[in-house]
């Protein structure tokens, strides 16, 4: 709503008011397609712009390309049917990962993203592989947050634990790009993904300004979108986007009081996103009245090694039982941060520890050398963790009374994982070892076009990757992310360059 | 956004965006203030807006005075001190209610509503008195959803149960209108409510227009909102508010695709509102770049009896208990809704079910004539209820160990309600009975402002009761919609009544 007063108010948030074109100086450049943040997303929807005949210019925040999505373990959720499923020997099918989609991503989840999604999701990866991305067509089969080496494959979103086993044949989707030498965190298979996208995109003749943080969008007088305004080393510059302007700038995970206001959840958890994710695109969408959608679903990683807890159980501080704890370790995080007040604690006996630690290969951190409380007494085990009196002894009788019998009727962890837990017994202290990332923000449609409240497209804007509400309604799967940001940016890049041409 | 189509899209809603003046024709009608809605938070501004000067108008969707909150209970969430809580030999001071307050209505509440309600609740309560609000200094002792009769003030939050009664020493603070004859969900305690608030408004010299359904704001060219266009018998009329518009539109609590979009736990769930709350009020503001705080926060009641439950224990689907059983039943039903998809069942033993029968008074239909399941055998009630086998029996063992001490050392239930429990049983099935009202909406300040992005107050623009983030982040108590809704309404009332005045 242009001519509104710029109070900056609370927060570490810029004005993000829009600017009437009248407001903004002469342009200091233009592109067809003005794409902002170098991420996934903005690479992807880059690219395609590009590829579809239109100048292209990316405005990042920082001084160089791969946002949030270089730092990452790389996963690509991907699946019915990729080459690299093939090739490791899954049988998969769009529709499996429709059901899969359907049931894990949550209650009101986007149909229309998520049917096109499941049915586009192998020529994805074929595009991803045209663009050099490198798989190593080889599965990793252990619990874990990610394979021990370049395996391209692995279990990403609980496919293959309860419930979802049941309801639909399981297939691995995490895709990982091949990196031998990966330092998580630094350089792993989300720099592997983005360094040949950005290639890709800069053989089309993308242009680059980096060192550029947007601001707001420029409102042209008949209500289009018609660039932005970005600072460049402090000076205010304005960019004519012909076309289309593609919102890529990430999540606002790194803005405290939009985090408390939509997800209290993650106060003070910031996981998986950097710092350019301060929700600036998002507030910017929204003040040209743009509509959201799923502001409280989130990510949540919780620090602790998968195959310990597989092996083990997983209990609140009142000692019950969480989830079956052979699933995708988000989930595991996810609903102690939800629905325990991240308060949990993973018992485990000297066979679970002892075989987890042989199990973790470069995890092995997640597991600390000594369990926090040890002991052959459970009563004891209660007292030192503060679990009451009796509840923790409770939750294993009844775990061991069915693994006798190698079941799990109560949270149905797969037999593969059920064992009567024996003394002596190591109680390892996780509360609070969770953290995560927003996965709600601008609703769009399947072609990155910006919706108002009327459900109406904001002419001259686009948004894709987690500024973006996309596949999630609080559900999640390793790979979600990439996968969508490189999906849904690669369709909003594409819309974007026949933008206005009428 | 001016300008922008006007593609209705899918769902109910009806176009929302905002017209510019120059689209309307001439007015239809003016005031200085013109008031959208006439629940609580209408009738209060309306009222406080015609003490202080302004000539008001009211627009009505139906054809009577009263929203939701005509049909609703009545409690209104008052302390600090009020008269009816001395009157009933109670001592509260604001601090106390604040600490309450701060500990109940979750994380990334709004501080400064919190620290002004509770500062000046008593105010609130006298000038309701004032309104001719009538209230009879009797305190009702008993579990229950609303006292038995008429009695004025009620335990409703569970300031006397755990955690609340050892952080902060417990005040009631429901405050009930008297009504003799009062009939739930048609006439009550909101009823006797409302009846004064209207009776003062327009001895005020407010006017009312009934039959007009708001449908959007009007911009001036200045950017200020000037206006509002609403529909009456079909006609478009536009109606002008020379100093603000007041939106008091209540939630969206029946609109599906909103409701889906951020608080998908309520899909299929509204509980507690009329279906004139829309989120019409939200969907307009927000075309005029209003910020939104709290989307996913609600309210959850459950149908079942109080004392019931205080008496037995409520365990989820896979037989964990839940919470401490003697609280505020919103919180078991939010806690079921929320953290154990609405799977609950309530566990009672004979003399449990015989006391509350006989406790429960007008509401004992909340208590079926014989339980679900009943018998000796525990394993009995876990086939048939599909709890997993031994999951109950381990449950209730551990419950009744503590109890046989007059302890719940899990989940704190007070000592007056805790005794073990024994055969036979009866399982009272409450699966699926939840339903709820979102609690979020629009982010204003304290005097109804309604706030951008930027934090930036939209000129000519205030919000106050259900269509607006109030003093909730996902906690509740009963009495907190009647109460903010008319707290706030009257400041933003007063406020709009000097607004453009300079």
């Amino acid at each position: 709503m242009p001519g509104r007063g710029a109070d900056q108010g609370p927060g570490r948030g810029r004005p993000a008011r829009p600017r009437r074109r009248a407001e903004v100086g002469p342009w200091d450049g233009e592109a067809d397609v003005v794409v902002v943040g170098y991420g996934v997303a903005g690479a992807s929807a880059a690219a395609e712009a590009a590829a579809h005949g239109a100048d292209v210019l990316v405005l990042e925040h920082t001084g160089g390309w791969g946002g949030a999505a270089a730092m990452a373990g790389g996963f690509i959720y991907l699946g019915g049917g990729t080459a690299l499923q093939r090739a490791c020997g899954f049988t998969d099918t769009p529709e499996a990962m429709h059901a899969y989609l359907s049931a894990a991503m949550g209650a009101g989840a986007d149909a229309d993203k998520l049917a096109l999604y499941a049915e586009r999701s192998v020529e994805h990866f074929d595009w991803l592989v045209d663009c050099g991305v490198p798989f190593r067509a080889a599965f990793f089969d252990r619990p874990g947050w990610e394979p021990d080496a370049d395996q391209g494959l692995m279990y990403s979103g609980g496919e293959n634990a309860h419930p979802f086993a049941e309801l639909v044949p399981p297939a691995p989707r995490g895709h990982l790009p091949r990196m031998a030498d990966k330092r998580t965190g630094e350089r792993g298979g989300g720099w592997m993904l983005m360094r040949p996208l950005v290639a890709t995109a800069e053989a089309r003749g993308v242009r680059v300004r980096y060192d550029t943080r947007f601001e707001a969008l420029v409102v042209e007088p008949d209500g289009r979108v018609g660039g932005v305004v970005a600072r460049h080393y402090g000076a205010e510059i304005a960019v004519r986007a012909r076309r289309a302007v593609v919102l890529a700038t990430g999540s606002f995970a790194y803005d405290p009081a939009m985090v408390a206001r939509h997800v209290p959840l993650l106060v003070g958890r910031p996981g998986a996103a950097v710092e350019q994710h301060d929700g600036q695109g998002l507030r910017a969408a929204q003040a040209v009245g743009a509509d959201v959608a799923h502001l409280h679903a989130c990510e949540a990683a919780l620090l602790a090694d998968p195959g310990l807890m597989a092996r083990g159980i997983v209990v609140d501080a009142l000692g019950r039982r969480v989830i079956n704890e052979d699933t995708y370790p988000g989930r595991i995080g996810h609903a102690l941060l939800s629905h325990h007040g991240s308060q949990g604690f993973v018992l485990a006996d000297e066979e679970a520890v002892d075989a987890a630690r042989a199990d973790a290969g470069p995890l092995a951190f997640l597991i600390p050398p000594r369990p926090t409380w040890v002991g052959d007494d459970v009563d004891q085990l209660e007292r030192e963790s503060g679990i009451p009196c009796g509840a923790l002894a409770a939750t294993l009788a009844l775990y061991n009374r069915h693994a006798e019998r190698g079941e799990d009727p109560v949270h149905h962890k797969a037999a593969r994982w059920v064992r009567p837990l024996r003394a002596p017994w190591g109680l390892f202290d996780v509360r609070g070892h969770t953290a995560g990332f927003p996965l709600g923000g601008l609703r769009t449609d399947v072609d990155g076009a910006v919706l108002d409240v009327d459900s109406a497209p904001i002419p001259g804007l686009r948004a894709a990757g987690r500024v973006a509400a996309g596949l999630s309604a609080g559900g999640y799967a390793s790979g979600i992310s990439l996968g969508e940001g490189g999906f849904f940016g690669r369709r909003a890049g594409r819309a974007a360059a026949r933008d206005g041409a009428g």
